[in-house]
C-alpha cells in the first residue's frame, strides 16, 4: 500500500502551472508533510536526457510514436526510480504533468489514438495519482502568457511549444476529453481567473483530499 | 506493396555478425541491388542519440522498462524515416539487429514478457523483415570473441556487453525460443563454423529468398 500523496498538475503550456505548484507545495510544507517536485519529462538523470532530445527544436522530424514512446520510457525510469519509493516513504510528489499530457498530447493532440494508453499502463506500472488539478484556459491567453513568460526570462520556444494554436487546441480538447474520462480524480480548475482565485479553488479539492485519507 | 527486400541478422554480441553483414552486402552489390546498412539502435539522429543513453555504462539503474521503450522508440524512428521509404524505393535493406533483439533481451532475457510483443507492433508499424539470419554460438565462445575483438580494437564494453554470462545464456536462450515462434522467417546458422562455413550456408537462404522473390 502507499503511503504518500500523489498530486499531479497538468494543462497546455502557458496555465499557470509553476505558479501553483508553489502554491501546491507551501499548503502541504505548512502542514508539516514531506513534499518532493518532480517534472516530466525528467526529474532522473536518464529521464532529463530523453526530455533533452525530445525538446530539441532541432528534432523536427520525430516520428508521433516515436515521440509517446520517449514519454513512456522517461515517465517508467521517474516511476521506478522516484514514484514508488517517495512514495513508500509517505512524502507528499507534486508532478508538473504525468500520464494525462500522454493523453492530451499524444492520445489526442497527435492521433494516436489506444495505443497511448496500452503503453503507458506499462510505464506507470499503474501508479495514478490520487488527484490531479487541470488548469483550464483558452488557447489564445496561455499563449500570451508563455510569450510574455519567455519574453520576459529570455527563453527561447521548444520542440513543443513551437507547435501552432492549432494543436494547442487540440491539447486543451483532449484535456477536456480525459477530464470526462477520468472524472473522479481530475479537477478542473478556470484559469483565467486570478492566482489567488485559482489557488483557492485548488485548496478545496486539497482539503477534501486530507478529509478523506486523513481525516485530519 | 513494399518493393524492396529486408533482411535482418541477429544474435548475442560477439557472433560475428558485422563479418557476414558484409558478405550479405556483398552478395547482393553483386547482383547491382542497391543495398543499405541499418544499425539498432541508431541509424537516425534521434535514434543515435536514443543509443548513447541506453549503451552509456553510466546509466546502470535504468529500469528494464525504460530500457524498452527506448528500443522501441529508436527503432519507430527508424521505420518511419528509414525502412519504409527505403524499401519503397526498392532497395536492399540490411538491418544489424530488429525487434527480435527485444524479443530475446526484454521479453526473454529480461521477463518482461508479452508487453515486448505489444510495444513493439506499435513500432515497427508492422514491417518486418522478409528474413533474419540468426547466428547461434555457444555464449562462452561469443564472449571470447567479443573480448578478443574488444582488446584488438581497444574498445571498451558497453552497458549491455558489461552484462554476466547468465544474462548472455538467457539472450541466446530467448533467441532460440523465438527462432521457434518465428519458423518461416527466422534462419538458424550454426555459427561455430568458419566464416566461409557459415556464408555459405547464409547464402543458400538469400539464393532461396531471391528465387522466390525475383525468380533470377
Amino acid at each position: 500500500m502507499q503511503k504518500g500523496i500523489f498530486i499531479t498538475i497538468e494543462g497546455q503550456d502557458g496555465v499557470g502551472k509553476s505558479t501553483q505548484i508553489e502554491f501546491i507545495k507551501n499548503y502541504f510544507t505548512n502542514k508539516n508533510f514531506d513534499v518532493v517536485l518532480l517534472r516530466e519529462p525528467g526529474s532522473t538523470d536518464i529521464g532529463e536526457k530523453i526530455r533533452d532530445i525530445l525538446l530539441d527544436k532541432n528534432n523536427k522530424n520525430m516520428s508521433h510514436v516515436t515521440e509517446m514512446f520517449l514519454y513512456a520510457a522517461a515517465r517508467s525510469q521517474m516511476v521506478h526510480e522516484k514514484i514508488i519509493p517517495y512514495l513508500e516513504q509517505g512524502k507528499v510528489i507534486i508532478c508538473d504533468r504525468y500520464v494525462d499530457s500522454s493523453y492530451a498530447y499524444q492520445e489526442y493532440a497527435r492521433n494516436l489514438g489506444d495505443c497511448v494508453r496500452v503503453v503507458n499502463e506499462y510505464a506507470t506500472e499503474g501508479v495514478m495519482p490520487d488527484i490531479t488539478i487541470l488548469l483550464l484556459l483558452d488557447v489564445l491567453e496561455s499563449k500570451n502568457r508563455l510569450n510574455k513568460f519567455n519574453k520576459d526570462t529570455n527563453s527561447s520556444l521548444d520542440r513543443i511549444e513551437l507547435e501552432g494554436i492549432t494543436f494547442q487546441q487540440k491539447v486543451l480538447d483532449g484535456y477536456i476529453a480525459i477530464a470526462d474520462r477520468y472524472k473522479d480524480r481530475i479537477k478542473r480548475i478556470n484559469a483565467s481567473q486570478t492566482i489567488e482565485e485559482v489557488s483557492l479553488d485548488i485548496k478545496d479539492h486539497l482539503d477534501k483530499l486530507l478529509g478523506v485519507n486523513h481525516a485530519l
